[in-house]
């Protein structure tokens, strides 16, 4: 009550853990510790056994309240659970929820069908947390080991673990626990700052059943994926905006908002409260029991590991620029406010400095440029282009504030990589007539990054805009002046989703030429600066969540890519998330992370003398020297 | 508010730690970490800052409630503690504190003088908690080090440790507080299972304030010792009875009544509630801040650390007699409890099974008796009798149920070693006229142990009583029939501090009777088992709180130790308390008492046949066979 949600549960199981099988969202903080008090629910009827506790008052225990993290239930029984005690999402009119998950999306096959070249099986299978049934031999009068050693007795036997803690919360429980189970039980073992955890313990054999997430928490898209820990298998991905672009684009006007009073309690919320929805439509897609979802490791840029964290990123963008934790320990999700087993752990990809985060080393961790032999680099397209270049030898990263535009964001008819975006754009040089790819079977609702490339590539090959971007006056009946200055339709209304038509404007194009820029130049100086030269460069790996449409053709045209042979480009697709995701299945690949991270130097691009220069030298199509784009020339 | 109290706090500092500071206690189960919200304060006037966190709802903020932990003071300010964030025994009025203070005996400078003979020298100094004053190199953008990265750096820089821990709220408040602190910071760093934790940080140089605490928590009665953990001097120490004796004088009964409802919430707080006004009542003599209180550290039966802790001791009396854990991780003490500062941690000693515990784990480190080269004994005279009988080779060990009655308690006038205690006791074979010594320069209040075994070898002497304790009909003005049975009169009202007389009776000699046949017999079978001698063993250590004072003579005489060699024998007073000391003060210590717990063997005295016809036979004075004791024959 008041959901009027019935499930049945097995013996031993708590309240707490029965209403997150349910489905119904309890507060709880502390992780079932016993400790916050914020799980009060009333026991209307039925058997339930409780721990005494003094978060519950004399007073309440007469009106039955019962902390729900230590009650059982032993017999049929009906439980009330007092709006004190929701989780404020689950507070939400059936509407509002739906209106919320509508910004939801599930990324497509095709985009999980880009496994990054270095693939999840090169890392020996270790997931963050694990899951061993363990059948104990009951003590006896010759084996009179206590129940915790008996149990980490056991646990040895499987593996050998030197180190391994135990909250007091499942010491208090674990004696009724591995008698009512027959010795029976199934251990969750997670990996917490180089020393391993029992992070709960269960009756009987839950160990089929053990599932995790991996994150990639960008400035503006966060990318969810749901994983089976024992099978390594992705079950789904979604993705949406991040609901902290409401106050602000890009990291520094968030760190500026996380200044003013309860800004950063927001940007929290507004982080962790879009990854809970997207963790309870990814578990109600797939049948899964949230108490089965025991870790969840994240990836994204320093400032947005700050704000998942509670932490003040402030010092990020006051001189010299020093981030909080570039390492941040593991914790309980709970701590976090992210919503898995209440006892399970959240971890963070290490960063590298206050911009360039954990979402870089991912990506050289999933790219495998930190192996390669010869000079690579790696380009991830995102509201902050980071770049890294080096090799097995050498990592050296910086980062480009390139904006939102090619995420779709910003720009006037941009959407993700997501069903109904136009992702391919051929405009016919004779009559200017357009045609395009959509993502699904479905009429197109915007544009995503890969059609913007398409688009501004062959309005220049056709004349359509000029090397700066302006658009043509006439020439086409889809030239037109709007609202906001020229704009050309790509779709007009009747073809499109939505009572309106789907343009290009010139506002658009001048974003999406500065984020061009931004990374183009980014690239050029960091390579300018090793002393090395952009044809030295063997292997380019292209990361972003909209990598795998990319006509690269298109690409260098535009000049946001250099002017390479097109063989040495790879697309290896949201490598923050897929380097989240190894890290999550191998402990293995967590460590090479930490090396990484540590390996990698950071280059600041605002104090190297030449990148304004650079910059602005770039803001023309594909760029004002075009020797740098000599294949072009030919042309 | 309400108290009044006004108190000068530096920067920086938390409304909690200001608190804790005056004497004020607020609750803080969490430890101060923003999760469990019970220490909502009003702030009446003054300039506070706080971090925003979702326990203080929208309302209560308007009202000006601010959680005391995430809360900092910035100018004059007036704070209310309202009574729900007030810790229980703050509640009470002076007159009831006061009256509970009664309890609280400070041992005589006596009881302290007794060094363990292997005293603290031995162990490396290097407790649980340490202190480190650090000045940290600013960032610059040359050196951009996360904040976190730096005080592990420069931490590393004074002791090579290389797994670090921190928790979130550390890191939360970090980046503020190392900036206003000019970068000068003292960190503590706690040991935690084999791993090191960033305890907490603290502005300014706190390094020279660091204290902890020694329990030994008996059956019957709790001593304290608060120690500075730099120079290694114990401060004070504390002893009073276990409230938890309201609910029974022995393990089984506390076991029996943990099962009912709220049977162990009641008798944790019993223990925890007493050791909080031991803590109160040490910082308040010794003039100390209880947030520079940082460790705790805790001996004590199985039983006693399962309730300390709120496990349920249920499983230790059902056969196969198995406890829930003897090697307890170390936890914050908040967790348990225990009010030292919020993040502090808690340690126990780990014990040996279900009836030898860590303090029987302590008194083998305390003693020394693990690096004897001779058969040793060590005799521990407590409500639970334990012996441990080996050397550096081996060690096993049993426990024996006493009863409290050498401690003072259920005999008719009994009381602990302290003022007021009658400690020696001479009586004239002539005229029975009694002489004795008192602890302190006071009247007499009661007896304690010792006066106890001289009482019992001269009525045995002066045939006052018979070899099976009946006391003799007539022969003495001091012989009489009292309300329940005959007794003999020690002192009479006059001398007394109290209007009633001070006297033994047959119950009480009775009672002492089977507590010393309980303690002999069990040492006698334990060396049978062994294949050994009694007059094999070297060296017999008896350790007790009542051992300073005992007339070694009268022990044998009485048949509470064996015959042996009087210069055999080596009082080495509470072994329990000395080696909780000396494990909060060396991990090294600590890493022995895991070698020494895991190599006691246990052995089980109730499945040994024969022991209860050795129990039998030494229900007399000394014992039914005086073969036994050789010496008192001669004699």
């Amino acid at each position: 009550m008041p959901d009027n949600k019935i499930i049945e549960v097995e013996k031993d199981k708590t309240i707490l853990s029965a209403a997150i099988s349910a489905g119904v969202y309890i507060n709880s903080v502390c992780g079932g510790d016993g400790v916050c008090g914020r799980c009060k629910v009333i026991v209307k009827s039925g058997k339930v056994t409780t721990q005494p506790n003094g978060a519950i008052t004399p007073e309440e225990k007469r009106q039955h309240l019962y902390l729900a993290c230590l009650s059982t239930i032993h017999s049929d029984a009906e439980i009330e659970i007092p709006p004190s005690s929701r989780l404020d999402f689950e507070k939400l009119t059936t509407q509002e929820l739906d209106s919320r998950l509508k910004g939801l999306y599930s990324e497509s096959e095709e985009i999980e069908s880009v496994i990054p070249i270095s693939g999840e099986g090169i890392f020996i299978h270790s997931p963050l947390a694990t899951k061993l049934y363990l059948e104990l031999p009951q003590p006896t009068l010759e084996d009179r080991l206590s129940d915790l050693e008996r149990l980490s007795r056991e646990v040895r036997k499987i593996q050998d673990i030197p180190l391994m803690q135990a909250g007091l919360a499942n010491i208090r429980q674990l004696g009724e626990l591995l008698r009512d189970s027959d010795w029976k039980v199934t251990v969750t073992l997670g990996k917490r700052n180089d020393t391993v955890e029992i992070v709960l313990v269960e009756p009987g054999d839950t160990s089929r059943k053990n599932f995790g997430l991996a994150f990639d928490i960008g400035t503006t898209t966060i990318s969810g994926q749901l994983v089976d820990l024992n099978s390594k298998k992705v079950l789904g991905t979604k993705a949406t905006y991040n609901r902290q672009a409401s106050f602000g684009s890009d990291v520094i006007t968030r760190i500026v908002y996380a200044q003013e009073e309860d800004g950063l309690e927001k940007l929290h919320l507004a982080v962790t409260d879009t990854m809970n929805l997207m963790i309870k439509e990814l578990i109600r897609e797939h049948d899964i029991d949230l108490n089965d979802v025991t870790c969840v490791l994240c990836s994204g840029n320093t400032t947005m590991m700050h704000l998942l964290l509670s932490v003040d990123p402030a010092y990020i963008r006051r001189e010299p620029y020093v981030p909080t934790a570039n390492f941040v320990p593991t914790v309980r999700a709970a701590e976090a406010g992210i919503n898995i087993n209440p006892r399970g752990l959240l971890s963070c990809v290490p960063g590298v400095s206050s911009y360039v985060g954990g979402d870089t080393t991912a990506g050289v961790l999933s790219s495998g440029l930190y192996k390669e032999k010869d000079l690579s680099l790696l380009i991830d397209i995102g509201t902050n282009g980071e770049i890294v270049l080096g090799n097995k030898d050498f990592l050296v990263a910086c980062a480009a504030s390139a904006g939102p535009a090619f995420e779709g964001s910003g720009v006037a008819c941009g959407m993700r990589a997501s069903s109904g975006a136009i992702q391919k754009v051929k405009i016919n040089p004779k009559d200017f007539q357009v045609t395009y790819d959509i993502i699904g079977n479905v009429k197109p609702a915007g544009i995503c990054g890969s059609g913007y490339i398409d688009i501004i590539a062959q309005m220049l090959a056709t004349g359509l805009i000029d090397r700066s971007g302006k658009i043509k006056a006439e020439g086409s009946g889809r030239l037109r002046s709007g609202d906001s200055g020229r704009e050309f339709v790509i779709a007009f209304k009747g073809e499109t989703a939505s009572a309106s038509d789907i343009v290009i404007t010139e506002a658009d194009i001048e974003n999406l030429k500065r984020a061009k820029a931004a990374i183009y130049s980014a690239a050029a100086i960091l390579v300018k600066h090793m002393n090395l030269e952009l044809s030295g460069i063997k292997k380019v790996f292209i990361a972003g969540g909209f990598g795998t449409y990319v006509d690269v053709e298109n690409a260098v045209k535009i000049g946001l890519l250099p002017d390479l042979e097109r063989k040495k480009f790879i697309f290896v697709g949201n490598t923050a998330l897929a380097g989240a995701r190894q890290m999550l299945l191998s402990y293995e690949a967590m460590k090479i992370a930490e090396e990484v991270a540590c390996n990698i130097t950071y280059f600041e691009l605002s104090v190297e003398l030449g990148y304004m220069d650079e910059y602005m030298a770039a803001l023309f199509f594909p760029h004002t020297d075009l020797n740098k784009f000599p294949s072009l020339k030919v042309k």
